[in-house]
């Protein structure tokens, strides 16, 4: 990589896990319809202007914070990080790479405490932090649960022109690589990178950016997921399910894919595995396996490769978007140059939807 | 419709429901494999020249047959009669519509006693049997599932290019609609009709025809049909999901679609409804929703509207084909010309596929 | 059997399914809560005396009657027949029985026709309909469902002293065993009858009688009943759970047992398997087969073999019992004489609670 | 506490996870039917006198290790550090404790390198090491799963006589209490204690003591558990099953416990929560509430609360038991001076087999 973030030399904060999103959307009413009445997200509380959500088995104030504003992107990544002192390292790591850095000892947003966001040097608003409120966690209320309940919030994904590049500070951050997609010459076009157990607790999808690509939750089980997808049919909604439900190649994980009412793009999910060991094997996938996104082959949507939400800075203003130089994985595996293979070897090409459009 | 088949005097054959299918396929060992080892159909019996399958809830000797021929076909369409007397029934009745009619009291098929078989009004080779050998229902032997375990064979589906004239026909056979597909015009795309008390024996499906669309077999829980899918993925067989998985608006089952090695199509199919009174509601359904095939919405491969499988006469020749006068299903709902709508009265069109590519 | 209820000349009406409960119960609210918050039933009508509730996939008015009364009993078991000549029918069989028959054109209950009422030979008040009122098949709206929906009425159960008597009785009026319970002398501990295509509209369950042991409902899935057990444990109702969940092995289904507020006991039920064919394969179960009432071998707890719910006769005045002669399924079984096994001429006995308390 | 385990002042092992047992069988043969016929184990390698088995997720040589031997005992708990600097922080941490420690470069395993084994302060058999040979991890070979699959190796389960003090030790050595239960007089009875980021890698059960309670796999989904009874009950051995399955209150996890040949117990279990953040809520549980142990309150076997494995000392030796002082839990909720409840406050008692039997 020509154009790496620099290493600090400061120990960067002990992050434990994805902990929240926070989003702004354009009409509050219909984006609470679609994320407490059709996925049945818990409210912690709510006013005019934000609700505050959070998945069954959490036990801090939220998961997701819907925000109202003329615009609708992502105000901030959230990242629960192990103490206090972590916060002071977070200060000094992202100082010393040149980022704007604005720390509130009251919080960004409400049932948190001492926060620190940045402006990271991928142009993503990230944010770390310790104190927070507790609430009661739900896990044994099952006359709460809905058919399709969600149970944790399971990770993010972000759109950034240069895998490597935020492959790189990511590890400096103390992330580590699970699985990632790339082809014969060595350009990567995924990345998906954990602190906690699990494949990831954030992804880098090679596109353009700074950009959301989504923020996905937790289902006990894969009936879950299929749940919801039948309650958006009965509601003549079916139209938001953007992808899927399928099968990951990567990460193993059963998925569904959907549409807020802004376009931000939540995913479901379910039953990846245990990656916590040091040297947990990293899984490099063909960008021309046809199996790679989807276990089953089933064709990825264009716009799940295309569309984004933008990022905000730390003023509130949208980031600016970088062009990604490297081939496209949309153009490299659909289309008229595209070329995907379900074995490897096989001379035909087996994409199936280009087999039949 | 102006050309339907006469109604006979004669009293129809009461049916039970389907019993089997008998395809030819052109490669044996591969056909074995894709129905045995890859979906887990019991083998009844088998030689060199045939293999007798059936589910594992089944007590009578087969629900498939692969006959090994030169030409990939389906010998017949089998249904069960309720006492050897309907037999006689059968023979009176297609004998009065003229069609052709062999009758053996040894069967056609190893397993089964005294039959009769047909070249039927629309061309298709139907056959009618009562004596069966029993063999092991194996409903309770879990030590033989796999996860993707086949229980039942649920339905047929039949391509016909006069779906109205098909309908008229069978209810003459003594069955009854369930569902159906309808434009504002009153044409019928196609339709679903039942004699045991599940959603279908056998659908209409308008096409050029006689051909067979697909033969269905149910398992107990959606989970089961998800394992198929994974399975073909570790197998690196993905290619032969044609279609799926998903949950139809007609029957309100959930689906999948396989192409076995020669090219017929299997359905694997799970929890529809009872529908065996007489006053069952028909559920008619408008083309143009694009939720009737899949209720997610999720687009249905144009390969599924234009493939089926060739036909035999009672010789074990190709049936010709004749072609479907009115408008096509696809041709209405798909592409520059076609439109759908997930919300009835929506101006856009909610064609998801139809979006992005 | 030397006491048989003898065969009427009369052709028997031709019955289509078990259709509704109609039960007495003591506090309204109570039930409700139990029926309808709990286990979520539909409500089709409802006033100050009854509640009316069906299934997600039922269309007709209702498949269970609450109606406020002085004693928890059973006013009807009730039936649809195909025609309404069928109910002159119905007349004809019990009068010829010498049972007590009432006709209502009217109907005993909202939302349905003309209907019959008897005592019948076994003292059960048994209902016939043909005409009913329809309402929205609820199966696509699945924005309603819950994650333990019930989407069929499945089967009653009755408790009668002479299981032989009353299955030679039962079959006059059309039914067909598909299952019971025999010990090595020939006694019928349990018999299990249909009309509709699977193992039961009704069970005989020898014992003090005539009682009602359970209504079942049906779910699509085990994960739907293994949900009502979490909800009940959330709301601290768990003692509601008699007996399960666990698989059956008479019927090969998924099974758990409630008991609603007034000790009426309600069963949750799903995937049997195909009766439909004359033929049908009787499965007999050996009365020591330690798995034939579950088939992980977990034992029955004594109240399930010991409570049930009194009928009631025309006038509403409860049934007397008459207690059972031949051994009860519970001594022989399970305790100081009782002996069961796991394996079929093991010598230790296999009974797993036997070995521990 | 009046006897604890002093606290070392050496810095202990960073432990990742449980990683395997070492178990003496009596019958390799019949082990081997256990665990690989029935419950579908993975064998990584075998000889005439050890089974090395792993579950579908694991990149690690083995979850459990079969070893032939005269006593059925435990030989090893075996815990993954992260470095193979800890193994010398265990050698002192155990050597600081005046525990016997004994280290093999080559380990005492085949597969796994360098290890430390130690007699811990309360007797049991404990194994660090880092070194590990990699194998392939299963996780995409659906072509492999069983309906029962088990795709981790999710916690061990000890018995001890004193919890507090086992928990003080334990906490010492880096572990975290999730949740645990006690009584009104502060009497502690078990307490769950986690490294990974779930409800436990191992638990304190109070009781006689050094013994192995049972050690426990992970499948996917609730109704792999619920195959593994159905496949029991096919093969005739349902009598293997001696608790469950069902819902755990504690871990809030689906359960089942099964015997194999030697006794030994096994737990199969899905669907605990995320516990990683250093200030996860701790649940306390009232050892009468009749919801800790079995959410739906069914009862648990005797034979549960007082059988357990013996362990070995480093020599092979059984190590001898010590008699737990305080009340049982069994005695404090079972039988005639017992007392549970279903809701708190009740005063009739809620225990619902007590009613019963
Ligand atoms: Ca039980
Ligand atoms: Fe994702
Ligand atoms: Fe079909
Ligand atoms: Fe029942
Ligand atoms: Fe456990």
């Amino acid at each position: 990589n020509s154009n790496p973030v620099p290493t600090p030399t400061a120990t960067p904060p002990d992050i434990l896990r994805c902990a929240y999103m926070d989003i702004v959307v354009t009409d509050l009413a219909a984006s609470r319809e679609f994320y407490v009445d059709i996925l049945g997200l818990v409210v912690t509380e709510e006013n005019e202007n934000e609700i505050y959500l959070r998945s069954f088995e959490e036990f801090i104030h939220h998961n997701l914070v819907l925000r109202k504003g003329p615009v609708a992107a992502v105000a901030a990544f959230s990242y629960r990080v192990r103490s206090p002192e972590d916060l002071d390292r977070a200060v000094e790591f992202y100082t010393e790479l040149g980022c704007r850095v604005e720390r509130r000892a009251e919080g960004f947003t409400k049932g948190i405490g001492d926060s620190v966001r940045v402006e990271d040097p991928l142009g993503f608003p990230y944010e770390f932090f310790h104190d927070v409120e507790h609430v009661e966690r739900l896990a044994w209320r099952y006359d709460l649960y809905g058919p399709g309940a969600l149970v944790r919030l399971d990770h993010f994904n972000q759109v950034t022109p240069d895998v490597p590049r935020a492959r790189g500070y990511m590890e400096d951050l103390g992330f580590r690589v699970t699985e990632d997609i790339q082809d014969e010459d060595g350009v990567t076009y995924a990345a998906w990178m954990r602190r906690k157990s699990t494949v990831h607790d954030t992804a880098m999808t090679g596109g353009n950016g700074p950009r959301m690509h989504h923020v996905a939750f937790a289902t006990h089980e894969k009936h879950n997921i299929l749940y919801i997808c039948d309650k958006l049919g009965a509601l003549r909604k079916s139209d938001l399910i953007e992808r899927g439900p399928g099968r990951h190649g990567v990460s193993n994980a059963f998925y569904l894919y959907l549409l807020d009412p802004d376009g931000h793009r939540v995913e479901i999910y379910t039953q990846d595995y245990y990656t916590g060991d040091p040297d947990n094997p990293v899984v490099t996938w063909d960008v021309h396996d046809n199996q790679r996104r989807d276990w089953w082959g089933n064709p990825v949507v264009p716009s799940w490769y295309t569309e984004a939400s933008p990022v905000l800075d730390l003023d509130g203003n949208v980031q600016p978007i970088v062009v990604r130089e490297e081939p496209s994985e949309m153009a490299v595996t659909v289309g008229a140059d595209g070329f995907s293979y379900t074995r490897e070897g096989d001379v035909e090409k087996g994409f199936k939807l280009g087999d039949t459009l």
